[in-house]
């Protein structure tokens, strides 16, 4: 199969984690012409090309280069709808733009009038990340193998989804459609929740206790230590959905309490049984990760 | 340095997943003169010889050898008390009993009046362990660079202690010295809370959301898959200080919820920099574990 993205010029704006693991991967798989990081920081730009993830770099909407295809937004969700606003001007008309925030309704609905436009938005998320920072932890495989979910609206055009699904389907992913508010509401349970509850269980220790830690409390926290400004920011644009998940999960430790209350270990054997079962469903491989025969 | 238990004769009574792994950590690194599993099914047990993990079995407590000198029980929590009182008696008083259950208040109070006694007990809990049963998933690294916390009464003689401690040190452990309640007070906290938490938020997902699952679920709920039966035992054994454990994530869990009711970025930010800055204590490694140069 040749790469039929293999003549774009792809945009990434804001070159961390995501931003850098994405420009690495694009260059890796050739599945671009080009690859320009936007940034407010020269050197960490360059320092990004000379690291290979990137081509090239800009620092301005003004140098966008007329010949851009696709643009994704890798920078926190709560200035992506603004930074969109800002960054139109100076895109040519064919350019599709999309991103990778954690969540979708705020985002694309606060976008919904380019939806029919050119360029267009098409909200997407890949679900794949780490706890790390910056592009020092770029990661070529980062995407390969998982889930992204990409959020169209009813005005879209075929070929611009298409386009999109396309674009993370060539580093690998699975691409599934859904709305953005069918998207906010799985995403809530899967992933806000979990990274709030393991704050949560982390910030419930002192430093005295970390010597009996071991690693059920290490895997258990492990994104605890996702960036605080980042996740405030997912959390507060998903927050209904967010705080609908987290009931639930407070619910499923007020029965566990009240089964140790009354010393009941049936009851609590059945919701520890509860718990195995959904998480024995997980695929065994650590990674959990689709191959690309499975994709094809 | 020479092993000063080279000459023991070790008993395990459970040859499970840690039962298993102690038996194959003591025959690699030569610890033992030899291994004696003790069980209920001959077949398994047998295996368990054909893997390499015992030199042999036996199935009853008549069967013991007079040459015992060490005794760790691997078998579940609750049953710990009962057993040790049914294979005293067919024990020579030189051995040492000791066991790797993850509570220590009830058992050591329990048996505290062997603390003076020939043979003796004395509480140990090997902080090391897996989601997964069974010997077949038996690793003989499973201990090494680990915490091992002895648990002796004022009663024990301080040479027993020594020898328990060395017994686990061998094993590349660092012994660490702690009172039964202390130790139960500390792993509320490090490890039975988080091991509730994490079926939690296992169980408060529905098969239709396993899909959007990330490295984040993936990792959070890891010990959710635990033995359910098992970890009844453990979590019902330590109630009180699960209970206390439990009420302090709750709290935290009621805070996040407000600060998202209130819309609060900064009482949202505060508190993920809480959890943050206690999960990036821990050592940045994997593996969190301690050097045998460390230990040395």
């Amino acid at each position: 199969m040749t790469s039929p993205n293999a003549d774009d010029t792809v945009l990434i704006i804001g070159v961390g984690l995501i931003g850098g693991s994405l420009g690495r991967a694009l260059r890796v798989r050739k599945c671009a012409r080009r690859v320009i990081g936007w940034g407010r920081s020269p050197d960490r730009l360059q320092q990004a090309v000379d690291l290979g993830i990137l081509d090239s770099f800009i620092t301005t909407w003004e140098q966008i280069p007329r010949e851009t295809t696709l643009v994704v937004f890798c920078t926190p969700v709560p200035t992506i709808v603004e930074q969109v606003r800002l960054c139109l001007p100076f895109l040519p008309p064919q350019a599709i733009v999309t991103d990778a925030g954690s969540t979708k309704a705020s985002i694309c609905t606060a976008l919904q009038d380019l939806a029919a436009g050119q360029p267009t938005f098409i909200g997407s998320h890949p679900i794949a990340g780490s706890e790390k920072q910056g592009y020092e932890y770029a990661d070529a495989d980062l995407f390969a193998g998982r889930t992204c979910i990409v959020t169209p609206m009813a005005s879209h055009s075929s070929s611009a989804v298409e386009k999109v699904e396309q674009f993370w389907g060539q580093l690998g992913m699975r691409p599934v459609r859904m709305s953005p508010a069918e998207h906010d509401r799985a995403l809530a349970r899967t992933s806000h929740v979990p990274h709030l509850v393991a704050s949560g269980v982390a910030a419930s220790l002192s430093p005295d206790d970390l010597p009996w830690t071991g690693s059920g409390f290490r895997d258990t926290t492990r994104i605890a230590s996702g960036d605080p400004s980042l996740w405030t920011g997912i959390l507060l644009e998903n927050r209904d959905e967010v705080r609908a998940g987290l009931a639930v999960v407070q619910e499923k430790l007020a029965a566990f309490d009240a089964s140790l209350a009354a010393n009941d270990a049936k009851a609590l054997q059945e919701l520890l049984k509860t718990g195995k079962e959904l998480r024995d469903l997980l695929p065994v491989s650590p990674a959990e990760r689709y191959t690309e025969e499975e994709l094809a």
